[in-house]
């Protein structure tokens, strides 16, 4: 093992899409874990649509990564060093390690994962933040019945791969909107998607809201967000009296930036507060971060459907390092096929 | 009695505000109640925002009214004539009797109202619909604990200044918004508001949200939506996070009719949808009509606070029918001072 290790830093905000000028990667010494904290090789780091937001200036989640700093990111590795309870070497944990190859974290901020039970890659999707946040915002927010119908984008993605597949066991009926022929069949294909529309084929909101019209007959119940752009002005007049809207991301407009004259909508917001006020609906924006809480829960109730086959999942695995910022940009553009991963070792 | 009855009919539908002109007074038989029904001679018509809604085609709550029909509203007077079981002659009943001096309306759609216990004309304001329509919408979205801070418009009408009590008696602090120096005054001295607002000192959205932000230092938990426009854009900013935005009006954004490019908004839906989703804000729209069952709940709460004069109420009573499209007129322009009534006997 090398004393030094790599990492990717923010060389510069990006205006509009990241750029690979964008990052910069670099060579540092290996970090020594302080009291409470661990050393962790990465294995697998996990590239998620709301690192863009942490790439500009002003209000996002969380601080913004600052120009110079790492990239920030869940990983999954090995720890080779622990001066923490509960952490051996050896052991596998997950943790906010960063875009690279090795990191410290306080244990507390760590995960321990098992590799004996699962492929240590489903910590950073279907039984990580993105699975996590699916099954928390649909169950606790869109509120599924049987009967209804839901409609989600990036249906093949981690994130509408469980809402999908979730929302089919309980009966309702599942429109998944992807980009391309071949998304939209493995969505239909592996996850159970009733019918799944290619929003490249769709050239404007209403061509989208036509075939959604027919996709939906019976009109929209749960209309989980996570794309914003021309899907949410399809859908918005679809929505069925007393319809849900978890609201979990927007990443048509993540690459607008402070949202200004860049972020285009046909759609006015006195049309879309019309809509919100007249069907009825709820909207609710959240943050997975905050419901950790919940997280054992969702393990419990997902992590058999996985081994048994009943939860399917798709990951797309880039590899190395130095590839991260073109998978991420990839990721932004939707050229990845299910949960974009970063193999290191 | 004269055989004959009034009654205000939509003329034509508005383009933009209403005029005079969009309305008709006609004359007409008074109606013979049919099975189940009764007769009511009313004394006192509410003028409410939502009425402006009903004149235009399209989607809307509700059906809206044909151009020739008589403008829809709810009213209170006396029964008349009774063929239905729990309704006599003498009796005082609210009903949706509509812009008229006579109506009938099946006995189920009427609600007996005791002239004893309260002044009639409560039973279109504090303890009506507009009063119920606040007590709901506060407790049941907006989730309010003492400490936080409460932001309402139209802080003297019936619902901005049933919120503000109830909201300052549940140890919010509040802050109401109004249009002109008098209007605030009220809000202060007789609705209890911590302070109030005056939008028409602050000719854009970015001045009353700097006024805002001094009212409201600690952010903003609730606002309480019953106007959009320059207030909403205001108040987006300064939510809290968690925050809850019942929508339950937008009187603003009434006259734009179909909402499209005369309805105009400086915040676009990218930067709207982004802040619920940074700040996990809770934006539910509601139609109070969804929720008669909670009515007399509200009454048992409400009607002994209004009797012991620890809800105030304030009330602008309009004298005769042929000025209710004037009243309307003026409701949606922000000239009356408190509940908007028209007194027909």
């Amino acid at each position: 093992m090398s004393d030094q290790m790599q990492h990717i830093t923010l060389a510069s905000r990006p205006n509009g899409a990241p750029t690979l000028d964008d990052f910069a990667l670099e060579t540092g010494p290996v970090p020594t874990p302080g009291p409470g904290e661990v050393l962790v090789r990465v294995h697998y780091m996990s590239l998620d649509p709301y690192m863009r937001g942490r790439m500009d200036e002003g209000k996002s989640y969380t601080a913004n990564i600052p120009v110079g700093g790492t990239m920030e990111g869940g990983s999954v590795g090995e720890v080779i060093a622990s001066n923490a309870d509960g952490f051996q070497p050896g052991d596998f944990a997950f943790g906010p390690f960063g875009w690279a190859t090795h990191a410290v974290a306080h244990a507390k901020m760590c995960r321990k994962v098992d590799p004996d039970s699962a492929p240590i890659t489903t910590s950073l999707g279907v039984l990580g933040m993105p699975g996590f946040t699916g099954w928390y915002a649909l169950h606790e927010i869109g509120q599924p019945k049987a009967g209804e119908t839901l409609v989600v984008a990036a249906a093949t993605g981690p994130v509408g791969s469980m809402v999908g597949q979730l929302a089919k066991s309980l009966g309702l009926r599942t429109v998944g909107i992807a980009g391309g022929a071949d998304k939209c069949a493995l969505a239909v294909d592996t996850f159970g998607f009733d019918v799944c529309l290619d929003h490249r084929a769709h050239p404007d909101a209403r061509s989208l809201r036509k075939a959604l019209a027919e996709a939906a007959p019976d009109g929209i119940d749960i209309y989980f967000e996570n794309v914003g752009g021309k899907v949410l002005e399809a859908v918005i007049p679809l929505m069925k009296e007393h319809g849900r809207i978890p609201l979990c991301g927007m990443i048509a407009w993540y690459n607008a930036g402070g949202l200004g004259a860049g972020a285009e909508a046909a759609m006015s917001v006195p049309a879309l507060w019309r809509t919100i006020l007249v069907s009825h609906l709820r909207v609710q924006g959240f943050i997975i971060s905050n419901h950790w809480d919940r997280f054992p829960a969702f393990l419990a109730d997902i992590a058999p459907k996985v081994a048994s086959g009943d939860i399917k999942l798709v990951e797309d695995i880039a590899d190395g390092i130095e590839n991260a910022p073109d998978a991420f940009i990839g990721l932004l553009e939707g050229r990845n096929v299910g949960k974009q991963i970063v193999k290191l070792i």
